[in-house]
């Protein structure tokens, strides 16, 4: 609990700089209603975890703040238009506790609020100019931000593909949770390293740090669906059950079951309603499929930390990214 | 009839080297799925101007062929990309004579597909520097492709505003259509004319070139749809008007017309159907609406012709410009 006040708190320290940069980044935006629905999500709150974590990878190389804050607010814009845009491909109605994006506006307008978004957030990393970044960074730093918006579109693909599939393997698991949900968060601390005038040595731990603890915070995400509580969560437990999902404790189980408890689980993933959701749960606690996750959430935390210690120097930025690692597992939510 | 023949021959001169790069830019996609529904509108042809127009461009300010390569190829992917969602926006099943890929492929791996293309642009353009070209102008390049991008949205949600409005006047429709189409051509021309090391001068009278064809190219589309055969446009006559749309022709109408008439035309936009549409042409014939678009995509055409005469010194690249300029009016579909 101590951990997440202290993050909370490193969180803070950025936001309302960070904040600015998106608004900056948006201001111009026109007509109104694209401008409405563009901002939607984006004022509707989030952590700011992304920006904040391309920040302080740059002060933990010597870098200024100032030199990744467009890049971080870029990244926090890519992370935005990938949930409007999986919000309707997923027909999610609600998205941090307000309406979707295609539920107010429509779905074409939603389709182009997330366009717009994605093109803002390029245009915010090239701006960094006008902080003193030279072209030399810029670049780089850029190349590693669009290589990540590949990424999540193939991820998505690749989680889309997964439904229909009962064979998913933990290494095709572990590259569609890396592609969709850790490859931002890895551009998002290397290319904060890259700005911040980092070695190439640091550049790419901060890349793998990115990587771990974005690895981490997804299986985090499929281990509480099950063993947090619906108060918690803000939703039932097992929704990702019910919704037949893909997680590394149905990978796990599925490739240690019995046949016949693999045909069971199979089955309850793709019926409708949440009936036969705590026969499933036991199914995965008889395989120690959750323990399995969470054990997996904490080695990726672990090797993470190690790489920062064992690669940066000493110092306040370095202690907040080793928080912001312990932090993904002491979630709740 | 001759200029449409030595134009193709213009086209073809680069469409390998550009095919070449698009399919460079492409290649890794994963998983296969997103690959093919990412490329189906790629391979399904297209006359490849606006990559040719980002080559000439170069050339005509004294540039490599090679430095503008890439660039044009990303201006061809987004161009793609903005069909793509546009397809699934407006609902059109068919699109270069093939099912649209939303049809094919559902919309959820529609979106992801457009986002794909939309991802490699920026990537493709980065990419320059595997050809030479410095981080210096890359940049510049990079700002006027996403700048152009961020006007293709806006125009998008523009057009779809104006649908509820009769009221949209005539320097409203001309920034809709500049943003919606001319914004992406101009920044073909731009950045072609920027990677080829060209002066301030010649990047802006190439970027104004590139601005004045492409509006004209979208006024004669509008002036074609009521001007041209069914057999010519591979689509009925007047489709414009049967869907409703804004379009130069009956902006100009509306705001000539008497009330009377201005009623009519009101009504006739509004319903379903194609019963009206030859009342409504007679509407726009009566106040020399037709002929009033035609005249300003010749207009737009002579400005930007002129601009390089002035600005650029002769070359056979300044000729093929000049030739595309009149192509674009001697289109018949």
């Amino acid at each position: 609990m101590e951990t997440k006040l202290e993050v909370t708190e490193i969180l803070k320290r950025y936001s309302a700089d960070i904040d600015k940069e998106i608004n900056r980044a948006l201001e111009t935006v026109d007509p109104e209603t694209l401008l409405q629905a563009s901002e939607h999500l984006v004022k509707a709150g989030g952590k700011k975890l992304r920006p904040s974590l391309a920040v302080l990878s740059a002060e933990a190389v010597g870098g200024q703040v100032k030199s990744a804050l467009k890049t971080g607010a870029a990244v926090e814009l890519i992370h935005t238009f990938s949930l409007i845009h999986d919000d309707i491909m997923d027909q999610d109605e609600k998205r941090r506790g307000k309406p979707s994006v295609h539920v107010i506006w429509g779905e074409p307008m939603a389709i182009l609020a997330g366009d717009t978004l994605f093109s803002k957030a390029f245009a915010s990393v090239m701006q960094s100019e006008d902080d003193g970044v030279t072209p030399e960074l810029i670049l780089p730093a850029l190349h590693t931000v669009v290589d990540s918006c590949v990424k999540i579109c193939e991820g998505q693909a690749m989680d889309m593909g997964f439904t229909e599939r009962m064979d998913v393997s933990e290494e095709e698991y572990l590259i569609m949770i890396y592609k969709k949900t850790a490859a931002l968060i890895a551009a998002a601390t290397k290319a904060g390293a890259i700005l911040g005038g980092g070695s190439p040595e640091q550049v790419e731990a901060l890349a793998e740090y990115g990587r771990l603890i974005g690895l981490a915070f997804q299986i985090q995400d499929d281990y509480l669906d099950v063993a947090s509580s619906e108060e918690d969560l803000g939703k039932p437990v097992g929704s990702d059950i019910v919704e037949g999902k893909m997680t590394l404790l149905v990978v796990h189980a599925l490739s240690q079951a019995s046949e016949e408890d693999k045909k069971r689980l199979h089955t309850i993933l793709k019926e409708e309603g949440d009936e036969n959701v705590s026969e499933a749960v036991a199914i995965l606690e008889k395989y120690g499929s959750i323990e399995y996750a969470w054990k997996v959430a904490r080695e990726n935390v672990n090797q993470a930390k190690e790489l920062l210690i064992d690669t940066l120097d000493d110092s306040s930025s370095r202690d907040a990214l080793l928080l912001i690692a312990d932090f993904v597992l002491e979630r709740s939510n």
